[in-house]
């Protein structure tokens, strides 16, 4: 069940779940995990940045991999392997592979600048953790300060048959989309599957753009999923309706640094998590913050009544 | 006609007209003006980040404040300033206010990393322009990498009697208000004027945190100056029915790089400038995105009949 | 044997040695430890920037703690604990203790800005591995990114008894030291100890500015420690004569990116290691540059027997 | 007099000479072309970053080159014209080309990140000022943040005819030298000038990998000279022992941030400008700095004469 370049739909990027101490809460590990599958969830990621992977021992990451992988049973499930050097990442790209991941993502390290230090360093990430495990490439300059060009993106598929995914979050990125398609289009670059981060704030147009679905961590994958199948019966309007219903909470949690508590707590109100608690450091809402979210969860239940957990 | 500590309401970031040959649109300077007046602008901001200011020569910067100040009559208008050096700064601050502008604003420069090295700038700032004139602090940390937190901001207004008005376009910056509107109530810090910047992202949630309004120029000033109105009133659900309404177009205005691209269009839609031409270097849109833009027009002229332009 | 201000003298920064293979050279781990305390080296610095630590899995890291601990006997070993989450440097941290290390070494993440973050960063770190380990504070502006001020470091001082030494790699940094040893004078600051990193590159006058010593990793070690003994005596025209004979190497091996392959390959020909070999990625010389490096050896053996190797 | 892919020898940086109260030492100008001439400079490059260049209005840059071009007669002289805008760029370009200069200088702004980026902001810029003006491209990575490898330097170098020169200043750059000249030997770039800044110090080796001489601004013009002589006619050894003797100087001279102050103490005690003064805001050397540099002058004076001043 390795990952290829068919992988469409929304693989929701998962929170770890911790308990208020900062252990690892086990227990909600199996209910984020069905909560994402029930959504609809055709694939998963675990062990992003928004997972809080730098916070975990190695032993934890692999750990948490193990029983996701087994709870999400059919459904691929792809691993955050992103490290400041390749020992770590060989070490839990091939410890995850074990267990059962259908592939693995690897986010550019922020000190990297031209074209070609991109490009070389893929390469050796590959070398370092095989060639035999597919890959999912992470383009998010917002936060890592790496800017890949659609032609440096196509120099990495082509040179490396193991990726066979880009997991999209450059902003602004729809031109980006529509350019990458292109050179499918004439033939420059193999088919690949685009998944839409950037918690999901160009969603409605990525889809229409080519992208195949969404990876990203919004706190309704359930209503990605549903986006996501709209957009691909072309039920245009009713795709934008829905999108628009969610885009002021959606904006709301896509704030850099406080996204995740937005995400978290949201997530727990959903049932889908014990505790919206933060391994240290993290960080928390005020009251003052708390009070804008149910006030956006409020407004959003008049039109999505999955907003009145 | 001094800009102080009461200013409030919004102040458009006014964009600079050209024409497609790259000459400035000296007419449309004026219909522009017109413009954001007729919309209920209270001010106006000229020259800034998004008003394409570092393509200017100094000459074509004075006569573009001389004309709108003209124009803008007993309205306050704000120059950009912020330069490379020093000498181009005093030489534009000092010759905007014998022009009969308001104040003046001034961006950090990106080199900028430690609380000293930000307040000192400052300090050199206002030693080279004089301590007479007014001057907005700009606090845009996505863009100008410069990190500024809310005590190193008191300590810039402490030190500073003509520092009247902080544009907030902190990213996410909806505690920063909180946090200094709670200086100004222990006495901390003096009052100041707060009008948020960021393409008006957060503007409703901004408003109920205690900014004084807007600084931003979205291509509808009118909405930004009717969602003003309604948070001063607290009449809250209708503001953000029609925020929301907004949400979409506003989020796609707001991207990086193409944004002014978005905005220029939609102004020469709705009549206020001739043409939506950027002097080069300059973004435009494909005809993909104009699609998206007009697509979002069309849906949100179901709820606004100003966008039905 | 725990690490405190009074550390003085020369802390050299170790390499980490590999065969061409790549993997760990156990054999030679001994003989740099030997050759560096035949130095007369006051102390060891093990896994630090220029020691490939970010290329090591936890388990070699605390491999080679332990066995550079036993060898090195009654002198203090520093681990380099720096680490993009508190899990991975509290894991590494307590181990090396349990170990017999003397005390760690953090850095700060490039992506701190404000006086706050850092301060609230080292905070946590402390909070993460304890408050009973000694700790030396990283201070490397060129390539973490992170400025700090005399202030902040004086804080961070402050802060936690725990935090006994500055390794000082500012750049340009003379007056930093004069300014910390001044929040001394004035009591401000409690006594720390200052060793010097940067390649070595002023280190004649950063003895002179008050400085302990050096930790840094300069193939003749030997010279460092003459250096500082001539500098603590006052024998000022001859410390600077030994440095000058040397600065013409010196500055070639502290060139950024390809300094460390420099630095092994002079270990090596000195007999410290077995091989100049880097695990992977890593850099090495052209022809052009190890005759650039032969030449200024052959230069150096004219006034230091010890080029003559 | 155009400047050509021929030209050789020194270029100084030349610094702008400021009177005590800030305005231009136009007495000074004169002595301190004289000063460069008379140390056989084969060029002049002003308004560089060392030159103080953002401090000016654009009034007084065109009138420092007015007078430096009358004044240098024959020699060459190159005018920094980086700016923000490629309108203030265009203006001093032209007028500065209309006064006798040789050719102007162009540095990448600091946010361009990609290669693409890269050569399409040079493509603007020479829009902007127009292709009939001879230019020298700055790569200066350690200062501006913007990595260009030498692929993307010959697609400047290919792309534009009338850019003639490198000033080469990348950290460390020996091996982008040899690559370049490899370049022109397999014939895939055209014959190029190139000059190295960086303060000179890796002038020894620059000169032997093919760099053509230097343009940076040591306060020892006349030892650049004849180091770039020396190394001309293939004197190594004599070449070496000029360049080590400087070395200790030079080095403390290329400090990012005082190195200015530095370098006009220095010019000052020459009698090549008549005060050290620096327009705000500008560094100064504390009390322990200048006895520093008197010290090293001092070390100096004992092998080279002209350090007796």
């Amino acid at each position: 069940m390795a990952l290829d370049h068919n992988a469409s739909g929304v693989f929701p990027i998962a929170v770890t779940p911790f308990l208020p101490d900062g252990s690892l809460d086990v227990k909600s590990v199996d209910s984020m995990t069905d909560f994402y599958l029930g959504a609809g969830a055709t694939g998963l990621t675990i062990l992003g940045i928004m997972g809080e992977a730098p916070k975990l021992e190695m032993s934890e990451s692999l750990a948490i991999t193990k029983q996701v992988v087994q709870r999400a049973g059919n459904v691929p499930v792809v691993v955050g392997v992103s490290a400041p050097g390749f020992a770590a990442m060989r070490q839990l790209a091939r410890g995850a592979m074990e267990l059962g991941a259908a592939g693995v993502m690897i986010a550019p390290p922020p000190a990297l600048r031209t074209d070609d230090q991109i490009t070389t360093y893929f390469a050796q990430a590959v070398e370092a953790i095989g060639d035999d495990i597919p890959w999912v490439l992470q383009d998010y300059p917002l936060t890592l300060t790496v800017v890949m060009t659609p032609k440096v993106i196509r120099t990495i598929m082509q040179n490396h048959a193991s990726c066979v995914m880009l997991k999209h979050e450059d902003w602004p990125g729809l031109e980006k989309i529509s350019t990458l398609r292109g050179f499918q289009k004439d033939g420059s670059m193999k088919p690949i599957s685009i998944l839409c981060g950037n918690g999901g704030l160009f969603l409605d147009f990525e889809t229409e753009r080519g992208a195949d679905g969404a990876m990203t961590g919004y706190a309704f994958p359930d209503m990605l999923v549903e986006l996501v199948d709209l957009a691909r019966q072309g039920i245009r309007d009713e795709a934008h309706d829905l999108f628009d219903a969610h885009l002021p909470l959606l904006r709301y949690e896509q704030q850099q640094g406080i996204g995740l508590a937005v995400r978290k707590y949201v997530l727990q109100k959903r049932g889908a998590i014990a505790s919206d608690a933060q391994r240290k450091p993290g960080g928390s809402l005020t009251a003052a913050a708390k009070a804008e979210v149910e006030y956006l969860l409020s407004r959003l239940a008049k039109r999505d009544a999955r907003a009145r957990a």
